[in-house]
């Protein structure tokens, strides 16, 4: 079958790579739409330890699995558990010590047209949300972990730092909690414009003047600078959703951490039920952020385009 | 009066240092006996702004004052409210924007005869607590802070990363909690020795083997590979308590906290009322932590014997 791979050293297109065969347990599924995220970049760019098929955003349709899965669209989470750690036994799939991750660790990604996930993996996709919506499951199921971690409601005030694809759907999903105040600080005028047809407050960087009194800052740059940023909008005693990894190769001073008895939450992968009830009744609305498709001979022109940071988000058709 | 003062090059005891005098609100207090702090060695380093009469570890006696306390033997918060800040009507006056702190911001330290404080910030000493455990009551209260931010019970594992005062105290304080474990993990074989004899368990830091493992992690180091270690000690959507500052001066990754959602909170002043509870009624032992005192007239010596990473705690009597 067809697949874009990673080889450890640069990214081509397959012509012949091996058809997918599912494990007990697994599903055998046809990828129609998938989305490139930036840890795909950082894959390509030799950043991350993983070979192979790239891709973790996909909608597709189960081709063999259970009965009741077979022939049904769905989306999946991408952690694949291996049930019997520690960490699973607490009831945390999503950090189970010995996991695969689809594309990213241990397990081929959906850069491809076929691809294998655990059933236990699988979302089926309500009929009324697209394929360009339903992609967005996994990215938008990340964002709604933000209200399951840390309390937002109509008294707090609310920071998104960073308009990429991150900022600009947790800015959604934190609007659904109806804060007291939300405001997204980005670099990118046309980006924030998007933010700003969806009613959302936005301030340039270049403007924003952190004065310690936002009760909780979500920090979707993936910079050290947004992380140093938020330390001096969020207020004492507040606290940092950290949404994006970075390293800082600079020093890094975490002492207003201590001295503003500061909390940093650490947010990853999110539930995929809330991700696909929001696409359904149209609470989130995405399909402004879709900036460019390409069929899957051009996925290296797909990666490109998603490397250009003018664009929030870039897809890859399979079909 | 006598002081020892930093000018913001050096520190020198003055004997002709201006009798403080207390304001509307503020007391005037006699100092018996002071502790030296890391935070006053920094001062010393020239590392902060502060200039003036050092410290804020004390107890001592009200000499002018509100009836009802003058002649008390108290010990002291550090933090002087405005009161009209948006932070103090938040009920957060440790963290008010306008606020004085004893010997580290805007207001002169205990490392004097006389010293004038809020009487706001006053606690009574109960008559149990000797003046050596009772000087122990503002770091003591910060160790409490932590069980007033993180949940510590007997179903959490506990890793203490610091033999110094605070990871000493921090220790003794998490475990009145009865945590189902805890362990302390330091450099210093003779403070390990402190707390083993405390019954608390301990591992030097060449030896101690992260395994992602613990519910929660004080950092109690102070330096930037301590909380390298703090995030590699965790277990995924565990907590570090980040206790001390430090400033890291080469790279820092915190993709850790990101990828197994690690909570850090920042932990800074605490409750006198539980810390003075604690001295009272034995819970928590402090008097093991002195390594050595000194008169007023050799400050100098108190501070180069706390600089000493031998000793856990020095004090300065003023009488």
């Amino acid at each position: 079958m067809r697949a874009f791979v990673f080889d450890g050293s640069s990214c081509r297109l397959r012509d012949d790579w091996p058809e997918p065969v599912p494990a007990p347990g697994e599903a055998l599924l046809a990828v129609r739409l998938a989305g490139v995220c930036r840890t795909d970049l950082e894959i390509a760019r030799g950043y991350m330890e993983f070979w192979g098929v790239l891709g973790h955003e996909f909608v597709g349709d189960v081709l063999v699995g259970p009965p009741e899965w077979v022939g049904r669209r769905v989306v999946g989470e991408i952690n694949a558990p291996c049930g019997r750690c520690d960490l699973c036994a607490r009831g945390l799939p999503a950090h189970c010590r010995n996991r695969t991750v689809l594309g990213i660790a241990g397990r081929h990604g959906v850069f491809a047209e076929r691809v294998v996930l655990p059933v236990a993996c699988l979302h089926a996709v309500p009929d009324v949300v697209s394929d360009r919506d339903a992609v967005f499951a996994e990215p938008l199921a990340a964002a709604f972990q933000i209200l399951r971690q840390v309390r937002i409601g109509p008294d707090e005030d609310v920071v998104v730092l960073g308009d990429g694809r991150l900022g600009q759907l947790a800015a959604r999903v934190v609007r659904t909690a109806r804060p007291k105040g939300l405001l997204l600080v980005g670099k990118h005028e046309a980006k924030r414009a998007l933010a700003a047809q969806q009613g959302i407050a936005t301030a340039s960087l270049l403007e924003y003047a952190p004065a310690a009194a936002a009760d909780v800052v979500v920090d979707a740059t993936g910079t050290p600078d947004g992380f140093a940023l938020a330390m001096r909008a969020v207020r004492p005693r507040g606290t940092i959703v950290l949404k994006s990894t970075f390293a800082a190769e600079g020093g890094m001073n975490l002492a207003p951490l201590v001295v503003h008895e500061v909390t940093v939450v650490g947010s990853r992968c999110g539930p995929f039920d809330a991700a696909l009830d929001a696409l359904a009744t149209g609470t989130v609305g995405v399909r402004d952020l879709v900036g460019a498709a390409y069929p899957l001979a051009q996925a290296a022109d797909a990666m490109q385009a998603a490397a250009d940071g003018r664009r929030v988000k870039v897809l890859i058709e399979m079909t």
